[in-house]
C-alpha cells in the first residue's frame, strides 16, 4: 500500500472520506459544511512546525489559529460567530504560555466578535507537539447563502483581496533564510504569524461572488481547487498580483521576475479572499470596496476547460511549484 | 508560574478559559455548548498514548473517539446527527492504516446514523503522535432540552447505566499488567477500545433526569462534577455499583473489597450515563428501561452541603483515587 508520505491530502479525502460524508457535507468539496439549524461550521488544525513555529510568540499562535478559522468563514460571505477549542499540549507550554495563548484568543474574539463556546484541553503522554484544533461557526445575513467553490462561470473574472506572498517571505525570514530589509522583515514575519482578515469584505462576496476561498495553500493551488470545484479553467495574469511594498522590494532583488513572482504566488498563508464574479459585478464592488478601504485586484479569468495556467509578459510560463500543501512538508 | 503538570485540566478552563465564554458556551461548565439554531454540539480531542493505545487496531480507534463525542450528545438526551473530524497524523500511519480508520468510521456512521461533514487533515512535521479532534452536532426532540450537569436537587436519587469499572480493568489487561481470564480478557479489552454506548437511552434522560453526564474521567470524579455544578454533595454506595461478569470475577480475587470496589469507580472510559432524577422518577424509568433493554443502578442520593461521600458496607471509605484525570497521566 502507499505510505502517508505518497498519499496527499487531497487524496485521502478523495479516497478515503468522501465514501463517509454526509448530507450536508458538500461531499467535502469545501471549506465549510452547511448544518441545516446554525448556518456553516469550519474546522481547523494547526500543529506547532507545521503551521507555525513552536516558538513563535503564544499570543500570535492562538490569533493565527483563531483567524486560519474566521478566514474560510468570512470567504462564503458569512459573519463569525463562535468557536471550539481543542488543544493538545506539550509539556513545555506551562500555565504563563496557557495565559499568553488566552490574552491573543481574547484580542481577536473582541475583534471578530466571537465567543469560545467549548471544548477540550489535553496533554500528550509523551513527547509531541502543540496540536490546536479549533471549530469555528459563522452566520449568513437572512436570505443569503454561503459563496461556494462550485460557482464559478466561464467568463466570470478571478479577484484577490490584500497583498500575496507576504507570509511566505515571512516565513522565510522567521527561519533566517532571507532578509529583505530591517523594517520590512518584522511585517513580513507579522504577516506570517497573524494573518491581516477582511471581515469587512464579506457582505460583497454574498453579494456578488460566483465562487470564493481563502489563500491557505498559495494563490495557484487554490485558484485550483476554484477550476476544479467548478469545473473550469482559469489563468491568473501574475502582473497583476497585488504585492505588498516589502514584497517588491524582495522582488526587485531576484533575477527571474516571472520566477519570483509565481514563488509569491505559491506560498501558503496568506489568508486573503480569493473570488470569482461576472464581469459586470465588478464595478459595483470597486465602488463598495474603496467606501470600506479593503482594497482588491482583479488578476484574471475562467475559461471553459481545465486546470490553472500562469502567465506573465503575456507569455505562459511554469512555475516552480504552485502551492504549499501543510499536509507534505517541504 | 505553575507549569502545566500542576496546573489541571479544570483549573485551565477555571483560570484560563472561562473569562472567554461566549453568550452560548454555558460558562465552559457543561460537556456541551448550546447553538442558537443547531441544538448541541461537542468536541472531544483524543490523542495516542493517553486516551487510546497506539497499537490499537485503526477501526477501533475511529470507533472510540466517534463514540466519546456521541457518548456526550446522548447523555444529554439528545439524538446524535453528525460530525466534522479533524486529524494530525504521524508518519506510522499509512494508507492502510486510514482506510482501516475510514471502515472503523462508517460503521459506527450506521450504528448511530451521523454523517462526516467536513474537517481538515494534516501531518505532523516531525515526530508527533495520532490526535483525534471530532466535533460532534446533536438534535433535541421538539420542546426537549439538553439535560446539563446542573439540575440535580437534593433529595435526587443516583444512577448508572450498564456496568462500571470494566474499560479500566480492560486497560489494565491490555498493557500486560494484569489477566482474569482468557476469554474476560479479551471482553475487558474490548471494552476499553469501543466503549457500548446507550443511544435508547437517551429520551428517558431527556424526558426524566434532572442532571446528567457520561462517564470519562471514573464515575466518582464525574459525580463530583455533577456535585459541584448542582451545588450539593452526593454519596455513592459502591456495594449497589452495577458490575459485569468480568469485574466480578477480578473483585473476588482482591483482598480489600472496599477499596478494589473504590477502584472500579475511579477508572475512566466507561462512558456510561450518570444521571440524577427525584424519587418518583424511578418507576417510570424502570419499566421503559426493561422495555427499551437497558439496564441502571440507582447507587447513591444527592443531598444538602458538598462534596461526593463513598460508602461501603454502610460505611464511608476514603477511595486511593477518585478518578483517572486525561490531562494529568499517571
Amino acid at each position: 500500500m502507499a505510505t502517508n508520505r505518497q498519499l496527499g491530502e487531497f487524496d485521502i479525502i478523495e479516497q478515503i472520506f468522501r465514501p463517509l460524508s454526509g448530507q450536508d457535507g458538500l461531499q467535502l468539496s469545501d471549506d465549510v459544511a452547511l448544518l441545516s439549524r446554525y448556518d456553516i461550521v469550519t474546522k481547523d488544525l494547526l500543529i506547532a512546525g507545521t503551521h507555525f513555529l513552536p516558538d513563535d510568540p503564544p499570543d500570535m499562535i492562538a490569533r493565527k489559529a483563531l483567524r486560519t478559522n474566521i478566514s474560510d468563514i468570512i470567504c462564503k460571505g458569512a459573519r463569525p460567530a463562535g468557536y471550539l477549542l481543542g488543544l493538545a499540549l506539550p509539556r513545555s507550554c506551562d500555565a504563563d504560555w496557557l495565559q499568553q495563548f488566552a490574552d491573543g484568543l481574547a484580542q481577536d474574539q473582541q475583534a471578530f466578535g466571537v465567543g469560545l463556546l467549548g471544548g477540550d484541553t489535553t496533554r500528550h503522554a509523551g513527547d509531541g507537539p502543540l496540536v490546536i484544533s479549533i471549530t469555528l461557526f459563522g452566520k449568513m445575513e437572512q436570505g443569503q447563502e454561503p459563496v461556494l467553490r462550485t460557482g464559478a462561470q466561464p467568463g466570470d473574472l478571478l479577484a484577490v483581496t490584500g497583498t500575496i506572498g507576504d507570509a511566505g517571505l515571512g516565513l522565510a525570514v522567521a527561519q533566517g533564510q532571507l532578509s529583505v530589509a530591517p523594517d520590512a522583515d518584522e511585517l513580513l514575519i507579522q504577516c506570517y504569524r497573524v494573518p491581516v482578515l477582511r471581515p469587512e469584505f464579506a457582505p460583497m462576496v454574498a453579494s456578488h461572488a460566483s465562487a470564493a476561498l481563502d489563500i491557505s495553500d498559495g494563490l495557484i493551488a487554490d485558484a485550483g481547487h476554484i477550476a476544479s470545484a467548478s469545473s473550469l479553467s482559469l489563468y491568473i495574469d501574475l502582473d497583476k498580483v497585488p504585492l505588498s511594498p516589502m514584497a517588491q522590494t524582495w522582488l526587485s532583488t531576484q533575477p527571474d521576475k516571472g520566477s519570483a513572482l509565481a514563488t509569491l504566488a505559491s506560498f501558503g498563508d496568506d489568508y486573503q479572499i480569493l473570488f470569482t464574479a461576472s464581469p459586470e459585478r465588478i464595478p459595483a464592488l470597486k465602488s463598495l470596496a474603496e467606501e470600506k478601504g479593503v482594497p482588491f485586484a482583479v488578476i484574471g479569468q475562467c475559461r471553459e476547460g481545465e486546470g490553472v495556467s500562469v502567465l506573465c509578459n503575456g507569455k505562459e510560463i511554469t512555475p516552480p511549484k504552485r502551492g504549499h500543501d501543510h499536509f507534505v512538508e517541504d
